[in-house]
């Protein structure tokens, strides 16, 4: 069990700590190799995903990434901005499907901005397309508008696609995940408008006749923006492409008011996976011991289960964080207002005492 | 005051029958024509947006739209479906910018899905570009796969983009919509993934030059769906593209609960104007008499607001809704559970007597 540990920016190298102790604490053995991502690896390499980082990933059977991302890079041009390096490892290492689980702890239902009724039990999860869409479509660009009202002048422009063989396999992956949980798929497009949506809603049809025992639905996602307000306990599997998944399961995660919590996974189709916290790097309590370790620590149970087939050791992790919640532990995201918090470490900690 | 009257399709016919009777209490002298739009004129013309529905749109200066779709037309060709009259109207009159307020009225907390303190006093007005983006890009389509590992595979594609005249007259649009209220402009892109994100960046950076009282913050997609969920009174307007605009707008009505009472505006450079509200045409409740007609009134009063510059009679309709309101009145979409509620024409009827 190769694991490439890429603890980045931020809060990251903290929470990520944590959830190498956790690991450690399994009793199993891992070999865990650090390299340098993001901003860092920016500061060290003059890129955010230096060779040496890519190869260690390549070999690896697994990532455990934290976050990447600081104000100070912002002045930087794009290329080597530090999100480059999530992007890269997608692209490069063909993780094509992410998990974003958003779970509500029944421990934690008052963080919620949402009334403890619409999301008391709320258990939503995104299957997201990561290898295609209008973040790598080409091509893409500047140029000049070529005719119109607007002829001459400067436009931007990206190409949106997906190729039916891309749409069947993260469908596939979909209805799969659905078998484990409540054997429905609501597939999100926008079919009414775009092209390459017509595409997708055809394949995801086609892809349900071999899953007669799943339940196939489809929703516009300016519809499904609105239902993940209206009703969220209506979904059980979502499954839609890259751009509308960046949205959409952002929109789910606050749903839960404690994306602290949220971990995900994004696998290839050989089960390598880079498994990170949902939430970002949070520059303004980074080094301050205050960030909660437990989405990272959750992360590493996912990879545990996806990558390794190791059910027996995610569930330990799981029930053991179950068990820190129930004991009342709480980092200050996740602190009722006025009540105590625990820091970065003593939280990890409690959960390796709990196992 | 030359009125195209568009009802449409399913509670469209109701609701729109109730905004004619209130701006015909107004006591001025409008010129009101019907037409045929979506699946009415499809059923009576074999189009969505036949030539003569067209033409009177053109000639008149606003539109009284209800609402168009019902599910007995999912069979059609995409072109020929109902909701083409909307993108046909907004592309043929050059109806570039969409206003969609988010507004919460006191009187309704209760029925958002959010916790009262984090959506009472919502105010937020959404400026959505609508003539441009993926909804209209060429080339669009299907095509074969060119090279690359799905080389040979059928891929359906279209084109986001966005020229710098388009960003810059929507951008204005958004700067003065803020002069009007608390002067904060949020612009929503996803700059550190897409070109066209980058060059819309870069020009609401230049238009916000020209107006320095105007604060200007820039924010990607995926955190403002975050955002609207957390915090969505941070918020006075947000501008953003025709797709993203497409999804926010959307979640940002759902979040006030009461989108049966949510108007809006689509005008092009010359104030001519498509005035809608922003909720469906509810084929599941069409002709019953149970349809929230207060969303088309607002409507209604948006459009001699901005189309006709009569603050006046807009402001009397607008105080006649909240006195209807404040007297207790509601359709079943906004009652209570357990609470009288009144029918469609009631409504109508309660707010011609509170003029
Ligand atoms: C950082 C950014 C490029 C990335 C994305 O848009 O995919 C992030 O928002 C995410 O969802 O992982
Ligand atoms: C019906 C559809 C084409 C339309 C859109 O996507 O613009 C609708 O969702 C809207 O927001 O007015």
């Amino acid at each position: 069990m190769k694991i490439a540990v890429l603890a980045g920016d931020g809060i990251g190298p903290e929470i990520v700590a944590e959830a190498v102790k956790v690991l450690n604490a399994l009793g199993e053995r891992f070999e865990l190799s650090e390299a340098k991502v993001g901003g860092a690896a920016y500061d060290a390499h003059g890129h955010p995903l230096p060779p040496e980082t890519l190869s260690l990933a390549r070999e690896s059977d697994a990532i455990l990434f934290g976050a990447v991302g600081d104000w100070k890079y912002d002045a930087l041009e794009r290329r080597l901005r530090p999100e480059q390096a999530i992007l890269g490892l997608r692209r490069e290492l063909g993780l094509f499907a992410n998990f974003r689980p958003a779970i509500l702890y029944p421990q934690l239902a008052d963080a919620s901005t949402l009334k403890p009724e619409v999301v008391s039990g709320l258990d939503i999860l995104i299957v997201r397309e990561l290898n295609g869409d209008v973040y790598f479509g080409q091509p893409r660009g500047l140029r000049e508008v070529e005719d119109g009202p607007f002829k001459g002048a400067r436009e931007g422009f990206d190409t949106m696609r997906y190729s039916e063989p891309e749409v069947r396999r993260i469908g596939r992956v979909a209805f799969e995940a659905a078998r484990q949980r409540q054997r429905r798929v609501t597939s999100v497009d926008k079919s009414n408008v775009l092209e390459t949506s017509q595409l997708w809603r055809e394949v995801m049809i086609e892809v349900s006749k071999d899953y007669p025992d799943v339940e196939l639905s489809h929703m516009y996602v300016d519809n499904a923006a609105m239902q993940l307000v209206r009703a969220p306990k209506s979904f059980d599997v979502v499954v839609t492409g890259n751009l509308f998944g960046d949205i959409l399961s952002d929109q789910a995660s606050m749903l839960t008011g404690s994306i602290g919590m949220l971990p995900s996974a994004s696998l290839n189709d050989r089960k390598q996976g880079l498994y990170e916290p949902s939430h970002g790097s949070a520059p303004d309590i980074a080094g301050k011991g205050l960030a909660n370790p437990l989405a990272t620590i959750l992360s590493a149970a996912m990879m545990l289960r996806y990558s390794f087939g190791r059910n027996d050791l995610a569930g330990r992790i799981e029930a053991a964080v179950e068990r820190v919640l129930a004991d009342g532990l709480r980092t200050a995201d996740i602190a009722e207002a006025g009540k105590a918090s625990v820091g970065t470490r003593e939280m990890g900690d409690a959960v390796v005492a709990a196992l």
